[in-house]
């Protein structure tokens, strides 16, 4: 039987080191997708500085395309891809858009190894009968200019977005026990990373969520670490009450996060003046991954008449700021003459005229 | 009968244009404190464009002066202080500090043309037995190097910030109904200006308060015009609440703000993609007048019980951009070494280490 074929795609810190620790595994051919650096990458590998995998210069995993279709056509077709981009729905392209080209046989397995909620139901909506994994990471990882800086293990937690009841489905339930199995068998390089069958990995999902939707949001509303904002005094004014919110969504769609997960990120950064990465986009003028790590869990929260007095002010918030990046982006460019009667025809006008 | 001595102190595009209207009537001598353009103004003057007074060049008060202490010794003692400076009791320098070497004998009134609520009681509490009155501006005016655009007409509503009833005090009372009417007539320009007693000027306040508590704080926030703002449907998810907010806090302290002023506020203005004065501070990375506008009416609001859900969850999300603005100012240089134990003594630790 020849090796799995691995698509990755997204070639940040997340997908450069998932590509590292399939290709260090041996156990597949991989083949990575690399965007903007293409040329960079190509000529010169990445340069790596890994808290387990140590110094690596001129790495190149098996194969490297420019984009999906190019890796389709040289290098496919693909058992897995692994979609490791921001997921940013209002942006130019949708996670599924990216995909696409890539899935044309019935069989491809596509996990998706980003943040948010909600995140795999426009992928099942769009490949049906695809099997649609889970992936929740907790590595520390940033990409610039080619260069790889990974302080934080590659530990990576799998699992079915919607587990069966044993009951149930119990072919395709078996089926994606077995691709996870394999996926992991392929992943897996112990001492250097961490992979693991996670039965509830919507749990590890609303946790990461609790730290995403409320750090995050936070700390690119202000244009500050997440040390400033405390010491702002923002651990009880807003931090602690926001992650009660998140707590809650998830109990109204079943999930039970661990009690003492909010105390735990209060204090993760203690000392650190760090800012997380929607910070950083802000900072960067680059979208935020705003819809799946807020807009989605608001709109649940409305859906299951959960109160969210804090997230719900700072999602209208956040929104505006989204649209002064696509502003900034050149994403559109208002044109004042469009708006000019009652201020609350706006949003109508907005949407009619310029949306793609 | 010498005419009143009077010292205006700022001179931005309020102070600017009320030093006009004082020196246009000419029933009075004016001083006017130039602070960081002295020397600029000094030789050149101003040059203003005004919708009413007109196009003016190298035009000065009777005199100048680059400190209140100055003034002071130069052209006081004064009957009238007309403080026009942006209010920051947060900042270096509070209100009361900066009139201080302005007030030397028991009669100087002290007239507040500032925006925000509660802005008396530190004045009152510094200087007692001195009339303190309150000022609105309706002006539409701006300041830039020696320039002033003042492109909506000067208008002053003046009054008692607590009005005694008739009963009560009668001397004081009608004293301050005689300094209010004497001011009136050393500022009135007929067709130039205008200004009125306002014998509820609490009200006019808190009505004005209504727009900057609400639209110049959330355009601060997301660094967008408020037409842009409302394109991202503002008015309902937080213009509107925000607003009823600070009317019910009015009422909490007995003022009642009429009804239509939420709507003529959402719809003032409609077309015109204007970035208030708020947000422009923002931008120039300048200190807020945000105690006066907002975290008053927030403490009045706790005081009395009223639910303030929206505001109260901008407000701290503010002080975090103040804070922002503060060290980008250097007005403080974090040590993190400082920072090191656990985030809930982050707060403490900045109150002893940091205040001056």
């Amino acid at each position: 039987m020849s090796k799995p074929n691995v698509l990755v795609i997204g070639s940040g810190g997340v997908g450069a080191i998932s590509a590292l620790s399939l290709s260090h595994n041996g156990g597949s051919t991989v083949t990575l997708v690399v965007r903007s650096d293409y040329d960079l990458i190509n000529e010169k590998g990445f340069s790596i500085n890994s808290c387990t995998y140590g110094k690596l210069t001129n790495w190149k995993p098996h194969n490297l395309a420019r984009s999906v279709s190019e890796a389709r056509e040289k290098y496919g077709p693909f058992d897995y891809i692994l979609l490791t981009t921001k997921n940013v729905p209002d942006g130019p392209t949708t996670c599924e858009e990216i995909v696409a080209p890539a899935v044309t046989e019935q069989n491809e397995v596509i996990i998706l190894l980003q943040n948010g909620i909600d995140i795999e139901k426009p992928m099942i909506a769009k490949f049906p009968g695809h099997l649609v994994l889970s992936g929740v990471s907790h590595i520390g990882s940033t990409y610039y200019h080619g260069h790889v800086e990974n302080k934080g293990i590659d530990a990576v937690f799998l699992g079915d977005f919607n587990p069966k009841p044993a009951c149930q489905h119990r072919a395709s339930s078996a089926s994606a026990a077995a691709k996870i199995e394999e996926f992991i068998s392929i992943y897996h390089n112990p001492g250097f990373n961490r992979i693991q069958v996670d039965a509830n990995v919507q749990k590890t999902r609303w946790e990461k969520l609790m730290y995403n939707s409320v750090f995050n949001v936070m700390t690119a509303l202000v244009d500050l670490d997440v040390n400033s904002m405390q010491i702002n005094g923002a651990n009880d004014d807003l931090i602690r009450p926001a992650m009660a919110e998140i707590m809650a969504i998830a109990r109204s769609v079943g999930v039970e996060c661990d009690q003492g997960i909010v105390e735990k990120f209060v204090h993760i950064g203690d000392g650190l003046f760090y800012s997380p990465s929607m910070c950083v986009d802000m900072r960067k003028k680059q979208l935020m991954e705003l819809e799946v790590i807020l807009g989605n869990p608001i709109r649940i929260a409305r859906e299951h008449s959960v109160p969210t007095p804090i997230l719900g002010v700072l999602y209208p918030l956040l929104k505006m700021v989204q649209f002064r990046i696509k502003q900034e982006k050149k994403m559109f460019v208002i044109d004042q003459r469009d708006f000019q009667g009652s201020s609350d025809d706006y949003p109508r006008i907005f949407e009619e005229k310029y949306r793609h």
